[in-house]
């Protein structure tokens, strides 16, 4: 099993209030540098920087890390346009930074990036491959693609309180900018990318023609994110069984919407809890609280654990050692 | 313990007839990307291609990979110019391929490159590095910089018969080209690959900075190239402890010299032999007859193999594996 991890940006994310990924607007952009660089070297050693929330929530990223110290798989990151330099090794498949999907073009020649992604993805020795994103803003952009393809629109936050309304304004403005209805875009996955999507969605919509075409399992580590790619490869034709991989914390509140996606798309839904209730460090607190929620392979990750008999004490007591090296010890009072 | 592979190229290796690392001179520029596919995957997934000469004797990648294959250590991989797009993933340090050296410039703006290399590397969680290369053309631009810093010119080359003279005539055209006579660049690393030297050289003489900044062991594996670069260090004030693994057949012929430039700047050299004489494989027997000889990393994994207590036997063998799955069976008559 090898995880494969999509890092990068979009303009979108830039709207103030649509994203928790990074303290504040201006770290947002360094987030999923940051992230590839936590998963691989358990440092950040260009970036400089663990992305934390104001209230002390850590990106999903550590867990990711916590889980890969007990567990040691092969990790591969893709340059899925980011926009700050990585000390982390990427591969490169061509993407660029997306676009403000307001703008008339999201993402520019997803064709290419798709391609290179599963000439990539097809060729790796693993069977089977565990695939991660991190891009913030990327709910947003889900829920544009979703509309866009005429599927249920499921949307999670990395906020505690979603601001659906305003995402549902940005995509309609979106759908506009692109002179699209919703459902215009069904059988058209490249297109859905190119109006109103972003380049982590190309990059994986990749990874899962390669792993079809080689016989390869994949399961999407995520939420909606994930779900929203899961349709992207069933307009795309993409037949094989595909599982997403997701935490509690998304499922938690809106249950009923992505289990019916899930069931639409015929995707396997499978939620890992770690039972975050069991301890009492902040981490556990703002996850509990509804804040990050998933992605950077959490969800598939927590699976993986569990499959291997990792009993979820560990991972906890792994999560609160990690986060004390690289955050600090957790304030006394975290009320 | 993690094997950092610095991956580039430089137009010089088109001037026909100086380098052997690719079966011809359009191949030439996938070598470096195909040997970085083939540390880290085992397989060349996105260049389809492993570097084999005419005469059937595998890149040292081949050999870097068996001993992985038993030893399991982590790699992480630098785009140090790079001009064909690689499955491995990659840091960007902001290199781009290097010119002809006889050209005024060789490597723009070396510096950048230098500063990101040695962030990265001061960073690492681990306390020890190995550092390899793999550049088509290394050793002529190693002889410029050897001259172009009035160090002792030591040259080896991936061809059974050096073209000793027509490099010699290149790195002379290329010091005029560039304005500097033999021995001008010393103390001034960045000048000597600026005017003639190549990216590989500028991404590891960063690390070697960012080794000596934060403590760490550094042993650079290969032959000349290294020295070469070992050479720049030095000319750059660090003063840390210098090892360079290579393999006996850089060392055969030219001993002396070797030795020599090595005591000068202070470097260990450690030779680590995996007696491809007790084999009639066609690898052993290329690499025995002087073709390739190093590359990489092969020199340093060697050592690592002998350190583990790793049998030069079990090491052939794994090349054997290896060479069988990736090139094919090897021909009945070798002679």
């Amino acid at each position: 099993m090898r995880l494969i991890l999509a890092g990068g940006t979009t303009a979108t994310a830039r709207i103030p209030g649509l994203s928790a990924a990074g303290a504040d607007p201006e770290a947002m952009p360094v987030t999923p540098s940051a992230d590839l660089e936590l998963v691989e070297y358990g440092a950040p050693v260009r970036t400089g920087q663990i992305p934390v929330s104001p209230t002390g929530c850590p990106t999903p990223a550590l867990i990711t890390r916590a889980i890969r110290d007990l567990l040691e798989f092969p990790v591969t990151a893709i340059d899925a346009g980011l926009s700050v330099p990585t000390g982390a090794p990427t591969v490169d498949i061509g993407s660029a930074p997306g676009a403000d999907i307001r703008e008339e073009t999201a993402v520019s020649t997803p064709e290419q990036q798709v391609n290179a992604a599963a000439t990539v993805t097809a060729s790796i020795p693993e069977q089977r491959v565990l695939v991660g994103e991190t891009i913030p803003g990327g709910t947003t952009t889900a829920l544009a693609v979703l509309q866009a393809l005429g599927e249920t629109p499921a949307v999670s936050s990395s906020l505690p309180e979603n601001p659906l309304e305003q995402k549902q304004e940005v995509v309609t403005t979106a759908l506009r900018a692109s002179d699209i209805t919703p459902g215009a875009c069904a059988k058209a996955p490249l297109a859905a990318i190119e109006a109103v999507g972003d380049p982590v969605q190309a990059a994986i919509l990749g990874m899962i023609r390669g792993a079809a075409s080689s016989e390869m399992e994949i399961t999407l580590a995520g939420g909606t994110q994930q779900l929203a790619i899961a349709a992207l490869a069933r307009h795309d034709g993409i037949e094989i069984p595909l599982t997403v991989a997701t935490t509690p914390f998304v499922v938690d509140g809106q249950r009923e919407t992505i289990t019916q996606l899930a069931d639409e798309l015929g995707v396997t839904l499978r939620v890992t809890d770690p039972h975050f209730e069991e301890g009492s460090h902040v981490a556990f607190q703002r996850y509990r609280a509804g804040e990050a929620k998933e992605g950077v392979g959490m969800g598939g990750v927590l699976a993986l654990a569990a499959d291997a008999d990792v009993g979820m004490e560990q991972v906890r007591s792994r999560v609160q050692k990690r986060y004390t090296t690289h955050i600090g010890p957790p304030p006394a009072q975290t009320q």
